[in-house]
């Protein structure tokens, strides 16, 4: 599998990227049968390279001057055409010169250029960008968690539809449940489009639609799949992303406070970090743009390489399990 | 002071309600000035109250035969006209029977009638409901949590000055700095309602405008006041108390996988509940509606006691340092 890295993208670029691809090849149990291509900024991406033979010999580099940032606006990224570092990565995706591509760029930009070079399945006006959330059961599904700010009750529609068969595919559930994001589970509560969605998904047959689920059911693991718009989605995971560091903050405070308390902080590292792990946001880090003919795997700008790494998994796993093409078929069936 | 309190709103009705008042009035220096009125269903009120003798000796019962629940629609709630228990007694501090009303019924409701029975301040178009969220350094104040489910950019304008007045008012910082609660950081970022908020709170003199923050911000404490509209607001507060009560869960968890395991958790329970104790929602339970001629706190509907304790606490404040005329006063400087 050969994956189209952007080299520039997130807020480390190449000082993160580069070691998240040479901590994922290392975890493979087939590292031969991986390649990388590097898009972005040539003598910034080598002097990285250098010093990982390992990477190196697995890796070619492509040089672009045009280097999109967390700045560049969509708009303007489209103007950059195909010589972005950004466009270059989607482009070898496009040519059948890689599989996948991975970027922590700038999320709209990343979007844009992924829709236009990608193109969209079936009627879907935009790809949705998909949050993996830990619950006390497993995971939850949440999305858009960013791509789309402004949505309709026909495109939240298709991302029920499309979170459907990623939880299908990823966890061999039959009929994930569906729930739609609002501020109460009552039947009357919300805005118009919350009140739109529900109606629009209860019309559609062979779904497994829950109902309203409030901010606190994501965790809670109440439903197997939750829709909202991608403002509201983006929100949502940062601030519990944000809640999970605070109460690590909390919890280095605690076990630091005295003598005796850094004793049993000691006794309990073990236990500790098991559950830090199990909320380590960077284990969820890296979604699936849904909704394209291709893959194109975000990771958070913030991420680290161990993060960055996670969401080349993320890709190799999209890739290998066919999950275009499943979610080609379902869309078929309903719109 | 004499408090007003809906007996029959939120999961649990007067059998948290109660307790809880109960817990706040031990928790008191001076229990003797304190009085409460309870509205709603005489019996059951009794019931508990014929249980606690202390509690009993500061209460009168006020009963009402129209409950409103947590799926009585807001207009239906206002149809029910003074009858109802929540109308009662918000009248009972209209008619300056009492000093502040707390109920942890409906929002939407309790909103309704609250802005109909005390009026708003100004030309405030309606009341905003603000939450504390826990930070490293103190709390933020996040507002609207779930009032206002659509709000336009002058609304959220208003909603920061109020902000700015209950943050100086609760830790004497001079000149609270206000964030937009959006998708990222950048100025290109996010929809029209964030760029005109920041647009319009730029225009204001004399007040400490961050800019836009994000999800995870609000948990960091980048800035003392964070404002977005209520559907956002209540997804992000609902979003964070979800995760931090995962994260309780996970601990448990670990903490009693093993045998030694065990062990080491009873070693770090002291620790343990102090971090859990810092992060504890319950403990930032009760937000004040801003921007009435009166106090009105809203408890959230799922609380324990503990939490509806809290809440009286908030009421108490509030009513104690005259956060109503300073709110007003301050709005008049700008609108």
């Amino acid at each position: 599998m050969i994956i189209a890295v952007d080299a520039m993208g997130g807020d480390g670029g190449p000082s993160v990227v580069l070691p998240g691809c040479s901590l994922f090849l290392k975890s493979q149990t087939s590292p031969q049968d991986l390649r990388f291509q590097f898009y972005g900024d040539e003598s910034q991406i080598e002097k990285i390279l250098n010093t990982d033979d390992v990477l190196s010999s697995v890796s070619s580099v492509h040089h672009s001057d045009r280097i999109i940032t967390s700045d560049t606006a969509p708009a303007s990224a489209i103007r950059h055409g195909r010589q972005s570092q950004l466009a270059m990565a989607l482009q070898a995706v496009g040519d059948g010169k890689a599989h996948a591509t991975v970027s922590a760029g700038n999320t709209g930009a990343y979007m844009a250029l992924a829709k236009t070079i990608f193109q969209t399945l079936n009627d879907l006006d935009r790809p949705a960008l998909p949050g993996w959330i830990p619950t006390p059961r497993g995971e939850t599904l949440l999305l858009d968690v960013g791509a789309n700010i402004v949505c309709s009750s026909h495109r939240l529609a298709q991302f029920a539809l499309m979170g459907e068969v990623l939880v299908q595919q990823q966890y061999n559930v039959e009929r994930p449940s569906i729930g739609v994001l609002n501020v109460g589970t009552e039947e009357i509560k919300g805005n118009s489009l919350t009140q739109e969605v529900l109606q629009t998904l209860r019309q559609i047959e062979n779904i497994n639609v829950y109902g309203f689920v409030e901010g606190d059911d994501i965790t809670a693991g109440t439903t197997d799949v939750v829709v909202t718009d991608g403002f509201t989605g983006n929100v949502a995971i940062k601030a519990m992303e944000g809640t999970a560091r605070l109460m690590s903050h909390f919890m280095r405070e605690t076990f630091t406070r005295t003598v005796w308390r850094k004793v049993v902080g000691c006794l309990a590292t073990p236990a500790l970090r098991e559950m830090r792990r199990r909320s380590d946001p960077r284990l969820y880090n890296g979604s699936v743009f849904l909704g394209l003919k291709h893959v194109a795997v975000k990771s958070h700008g913030g991420t680290d390489a161990v993060g960055f790494a996670n969401a080349l998994g993320v890709a190799t796993r999209a890739f290998e399990h066919d999950l275009i093409a499943r979610m080609e078929e379902r869309l078929k069936l309903v719109s």
